[in-house]
């Protein structure tokens, strides 16, 4: 895409009111903009990132089996209630609205009850289990404060994934998969390696969960690293001698590393919590009436979104991992005052831009006319991974600038190689 | 997909409380399920549907310069103060909810108003101008009643296009060619045949605008064909000599044919309503500051869903036109009771599965055990464009059995050479 046809605009002021860096990064580049506290606008670009993260995420839950639906945010109150979920006092973030007619619906911060309900029609025995069902769609959530930028929101995307098994047994296969998956998600975002599988309370349905946690400096928890090997880690709040003797692990807590971290993914075991007033029952083997046994789990894709932002950006600007970057390639051209350089400029830039577009490689093409010092300082912002720079002085030597974001160094490529080598560079996989 | 790993099943039962065909049809077949009145859950071969009814419009709507972007659900209520549009007395479909703070807040039914707010930002002078952006998106209306099934939604999606032109005049140009655009995208949905361009009143914007409306027993609306060729029709509400003559249609009231149909696109000239309470403000050539003028352009996706099955369906079930089926082939193996000839049933239809796939085709492969009857049924009532049988009769002759949806004939196929032909099949234009 021509960068002159982009309608969004970098802006060198900070956002007013944005404390956290995220969202300031994205704001400033163009990506997102602020609706409300908590909610916030995609942007081209933004939406570019945003897709290619549901992209990833889309593509390791359709490996793991999970067949992908879409459900509602409005929602009747019964279900809820039957589960016990309806009340403000139970649950303290609920949106509610009502109809016309008076009856009270509310906005869903989750989707175990309308699913246990829906699929109640399509299992009845033994051989319809086990599956697994996901969704990425929004989320609304009444938060009291939301001040973190995407990584807290009021409205924000979810990917929730459900299972359904026969039995714990059936169940604990399927959880313990889920471990590797979300690792791979993390991985793909260029978060693998400071991501850990972190031990964490159960909530109300089982005595343990998992949560992913993020180590970075912007999180909101605590997590102690376990074993680095392992990728395991505990949540600060929920580390005692009796919590490490049941998963085996033998350290002392007072020598253990604490790191600040954001909570990028959980899974839960739900049991039959939400299966039993649901009435999801299945004809089991024995000929006997069994209640389905669920897990869920959770990921934010505009969580991990700002995630990526916090963990990777530096003092310039953002830097996209090349899987969620929003182009592969930001090409600059820089102008010149001499007419026949220019045109120089111009026909190598097309040149590149159309061989490589054609080749379904993304690119941006800074084709505007501003001064060398405003493109280079919005390439850096916006992140891109890869940067060729056209100019009098590359043409000079018949080159072309390449610069990777994440590297200082930069190389003069010969015009007519740098095509192919951008080509093999685009295939590659993502750099962590 | 093999259909025994598909966690929706089909039902012979009509939905209580489901007047509406697309409805009865669509829940029967496992496509959707009702959340509320209005308010429809996806299930995987209906989210495929919608997906790739997304696709089209996407394409479509990239194809003529769209940039796409996304907004929130929330709004604060201060813009649509500005505007004149958050009194109940003026919009009587908003659904309302308020901020732990007490702060109310709605639910979009729309967005020029936010979009207005947040382009303000990148646009200040006459060389920003013009340029469009649309979003896909899920809109909220408190609809008094919602029983049309997903012709009528109170949460649906939305693919909502706005347009920002210098003047009147540079706004017209696309407004003509948005025409041309939507009537593209019915094309591709197989709706083309039944759309008609239909003037209407402008709302309060504009002395006309026009809608598009597909002829269909199940619509609310009622147009006039004014003029086959150039698709031309007006709504019966708007039918009066004087809108006749402005555009210069000379045609006998009387004489005009009617029909039932639904509307399934509607562009609006929104002048400068929207951009003057935002001041969306651009200086001119002129040195001077003039408002934007803007222009809206909706489709419901959902409702599109809804319509092509209205439109399409007959007694036996639903009929998909290729480009937004869930599958391309739907391929049935019958059980046979002799070991020798189940053998061969299975090895032929796994490899006409696998290459099929491999290939890029998308199949859906009946491999449960249950009747043939069930499965002929299951097969109509689902709709997928063609259909092939493998059972012990077609391979006495070593032959696959033929059959497109949409027509009664049958062909019997050498087993060698079916799966050229479907891989032809698959990558012809969409069948009307």
């Amino acid at each position: 895409m021509k960068q002159s046809q982009l309608f969004t605009k970098t802006s060198k002021q900070i956002p007013s009111g944005e404390t956290s860096r995220n969202a300031q990064l994205l704001i400033q580049a163009g990506f997102v903009q602020k609706e409300l506290a908590g909610a916030y606008v995609y942007f081209p670009l933004g939406l570019r990132v945003l897709n290619k993260v549901n992209t990833v995420i889309r593509e390791e839950m359709n490996a793991a089996g999970g067949q992908e639906l879409f459900m509602t945010a409005l929602q009747d109150k019964g279900i809820w209630e039957a589960s016990g979920r309806w009340s403000d006092d139970v649950v303290d973030n609920w949106f509610k609205t009502s109809l016309k007619s008076g009856a009270e619906l509310g906005l869903a911060f989750t989707h175990e009850e309308p699913l246990a309900k829906h699929l109640k029609q399509f299992v009845s025995s033994y051989k319809d289990l086990p599956f697994s069902v996901y969704q990425i769609q929004v989320k609304y959530r009444n938060e009291l404060r939301a001040k973190a930028g995407l990584l807290r929101g009021r409205e924000f995307y979810m990917k929730d994934l459900y299972s359904f098994s026969k039995d714990k047994e059936e169940h604990e296969v399927f959880y313990e998969k889920m471990k590797d998956v979300y690792m791979r998600v993390f991985d793909r975002l260029g978060l693998g390696d400071k991501t850990y599988i972190t031990i964490s309370n159960g909530g109300s349905f089982s005595k343990y969960s998992y949560e992913f946690q993020t180590i970075c400096e912007a999180g909101e928890d605590v997590i102690y690293v376990l074993d680095e090997k392992e990728r395991l880690a505990i949540n600060k709040d929920d580390v005692n001698a009796e919590t490490l003797k049941d998963f085996g692990v033998e350290v002392d807590i007072e020598s253990l590393q604490s790191f600040k971290s954001i909570e990028v993914g959980d899974i839960y075991s739900l049991g039959t919590k939400f299966s039993e007033p649901a009435d999801l029952m299945y004809t089991g083997e024995d000929g006997k009436k069994h209640p389905v046994y669920m897990g869920s789990y959770g990921m934010s894709p505009t969580r991990l979104l700002g995630t990526i932002v916090e963990a990777m950006a530096d003092d310039k600007g953002m830097v996209w991992p090349k899987d969620v970057a929003p182009f592969t390639v930001h090409l600059l051209s820089l102008s010149s005052k001499d007419e026949a350089v220019q045109g120089r400029i111009d026909s190598v830039s097309t040149e590149i831009y159309d061989e490589l577009t054609s080749a379904g490689v993304e690119v941006l093409w800074d084709d505007r006319d501003i001064s060398p010092g405003a493109k280079f300082g919005d390439s850096d912002l916006i992140g891109i991974p890869l940067r060729l720079v056209v100019s009098s002085k590359t043409l000079e030597q018949d080159s072309v600038e390449w610069k990777e974001r994440h590297l200082d160094a930069m190389d003069m490529l010969n015009v007519d190689a740098v095509i192919e080598k951008v080509k093999s560079f685009a295939s590659e996989g993502a750099v962590a």
